[in-house]
């Protein structure tokens, strides 16, 4: 049995980076960059206009004929004298005889000349070419998070594909002779199957969305040959239940036959202590426990770490926030407690029902709060961390 | 133009919630429930071990013999003797007779009988039935929003399919002659199209994955037209462009010809002051602006809780987060600043490159600083409001 913190480091070590494909940059989104990108053009590619008004050449005048028009789109290289002004619009083409765009609210307008009320200063309201990028700068740095944003800026560099770190493939396999798919009839004794779903959800929010489940009965013989195929295509397994020391749990002993190393088993933790770490090649295997509240903690403190990884994020944890706790915790148990909880703008309060069988108060709950296994009691109007999974 | 505030509170008030729909729990992340769930089964169905070891029925007596056993599934409801125990497994079945369940680890085995080395309280690791919801009671109310553990909790109730708010339906409308394809060859006084790619991932993050996006040339005629099919098919309209005060931005009065009521044009914010939020029965237009960091701030602040809104989601905005500012601030605008950002665990750190056409900054940005317009400077040092966006 290790600690949690000994157990994340095991498990960030051994969580190498995929390899990487070209993707189009309309579905890259969460995705993180595996290249460097320079910019093929500069931006704006021309001297554009910032505001709609009038471009003129700049001097002590203040009345200018109006001898043509520069729309966006346009590329209306009218030759200016210094009596004469173009009528522009924002992001259109600045004549290459302008320097200075006046603002329509601070012209006069008469027939086809105009009156400046309020004189800019000499280049105002010029955008210069390359102002927020010349071609051939870097763009963005390999390892950059493909945002809403950088998905804006990289189209409108005319950029259409990128390489990007792949995402893993994720299986899961479900052990367990007392699971019935839900639907069917509840026969006494068994209980419905909910794990598979509620991982496949967890993946879905850090956008693995295609995920293939299998389900095994609980033999030695049936879970070792299942898991042959599926340890060979996959970059991570998940195995829900038979993992506790019961004497029908065989899915230890299936993984080691199929040449899986042990990287730990069993973490000093409340709830989520009966989980196998290990590997084969470069395929991660989390034997997640059954009960359903343990295996969906053991998903964000250890699963979610491992799949940002394999993607390439820097940030690859659930974010820490603090908050002033609203009761007391007692934790008489000297293991690592993650509770489900409720947090607002300025505190948190621990749920009822932190029984790791029971998903009511996980449902309800935003966030996980971290005791610390050393610490034996922590007082109301504490500040405590919580990892937020709203 | 008005205020950011009364905008907020006039999109809310249009923001009606959508219709419902039935959808299968699978697939139900991320949406707001639109009926209460009653359990249709007790939870757990009936008297599980909570442990591996032995049920018994709890007396003075140490020692047992041990005359069945009771996997998980299985349902064995052996006669019990006051000296007789039966071998249990977690999550199996507790034979009526007995009471209490002592974990493995504390029992000494000798053959076919066990002695309990430190024997339990009564009625010790027995999960009752319904410990965790009677059949009948509420599982959850209606407006819960879907997360992964919701899934799991309606799926170990055998629960299959629930009622939902509908996602709205969203297009993008782009206008602009000075727009090309990113792909396509840049000809001179033309940029790349970007915002339509950006708003798509923008609403992506949000749960909105299929909308279609419609462009347009600049002409009156030619935007109410392709506005008519679009107002009519969509719960919500984005139009890029075509709004600030140029005399060829028609979309304005393209949206008024086509019986589009304005609730307000202009905002007294920078960047994104020149945006249209209207209304058509219970489509909503939002016109933002063309220039790509505006049109993504103005995504975050209204767009984003209409759509959540529409959605029936109780909390529609971005979370609120604070932190103390790395640099000074000043504001000279009379405006409301919305201000790209980066921020870690304790402090905020304006980006530079705040123009509205500008979208480098937001690429790396991970929140806006709100700065509010009556506020002319903030110090080094003062905490202030962020809009996290990663």
């Amino acid at each position: 049995m290790i600690e949690v913190k000994e157990a994340l480091e095991i498990v960030a070590a051994n969580s190498s980076v995929l390899s990487t494909q070209k993707i189009s940059v309309q579905k890259a989104l969460g995705y993180v960059l595996a290249e460097t990108i320079y910019s093929p053009i500069s931006m704006p590619p021309f001297r554009q206009s910032a505001m709609d008004g009038y471009a003129f050449i700049h001097s002590r005048r203040h009345q200018f004929d109006v001898v043509g028009i520069s729309q966006a789109g346009d590329h209306a290289n009218v030759k200016l004298k210094e009596n004469q002004a173009v009528r522009i619009f924002t992001g259109a083409y600045v004549p290459n005889d302008a320097d200075t765009v006046v603002m329509q609210e601070h012209v006069m307008v008469n027939g086809d000349s105009i009156l400046i009320a309020k004189m800019p200063e000499p280049f105002a309201n010029v955008r210069n070419k390359g102002e927020q990028i010349s071609a051939e700068d870097v763009v963005f740095d390999a390892n950059t998070l493909i945002t809403p944003a950088a998905i804006g800026f990289l189209a409108c560099l005319g950029i259409t594909e990128i390489t990007v770190y792949k995402k893993p493939k994720v299986a899961i396999l479900v052990t367990g002779n007392e699971l019935v798919k839900p639907g069917k009839k509840l026969s006494k004794g068994k209980i419905y199957e909910s794990n598979s779903v509620m991982l496949q959800a967890a993946l879905q929010t850090i956008g693995i969305n295609k995920v293939k489940v299998h389900t095994v009965k609980d033999s030695l013989k049936a879970t070792k040959k299942a898991l042959q195929p599926i340890l060979k295509k996959n970059d991570i397994v998940l195995i829900s239940g038979g993992i506790s020391v019961g004497d029908y749990d065989f899915v230890k002993e299936a993984l080691l036959k199929n040449g899986v190393e042990e990287l730990f088993y069993k973490i000093n933790q409340k709830p989520g202590k009966p989980m196998f770490f290990g590997s084969k090649k470069d395929t991660l295997v989390f034997a997640l426990p059954g009960n359903p509240a343990s295996s969906l903690t053991n998903f964000y403190i250890y699963v979610y770490p491992a799949v940002k990884n394999k993607m390439g994020f820097s940030n690859t944890h659930l974010p820490k926030i603090v908050r002033k706790l609203e009761n007391d915790i007692v934790n008489d148990t000297g293991k690592t407690l993650f509770l489900k909880a409720l947090y607002n703008e300025t505190s948190v309060t621990i749920l009822e029902g932190q029984a790791s069988s029971m998903l009511n108060s996980f449902a309800i709950a935003n966030g996980l709060v971290i005791v610390p296994h050393d610490t034996e009691s922590i007082t109301k109007g504490t500040s405590v961390t919580i990892l937020p999974i709203d």
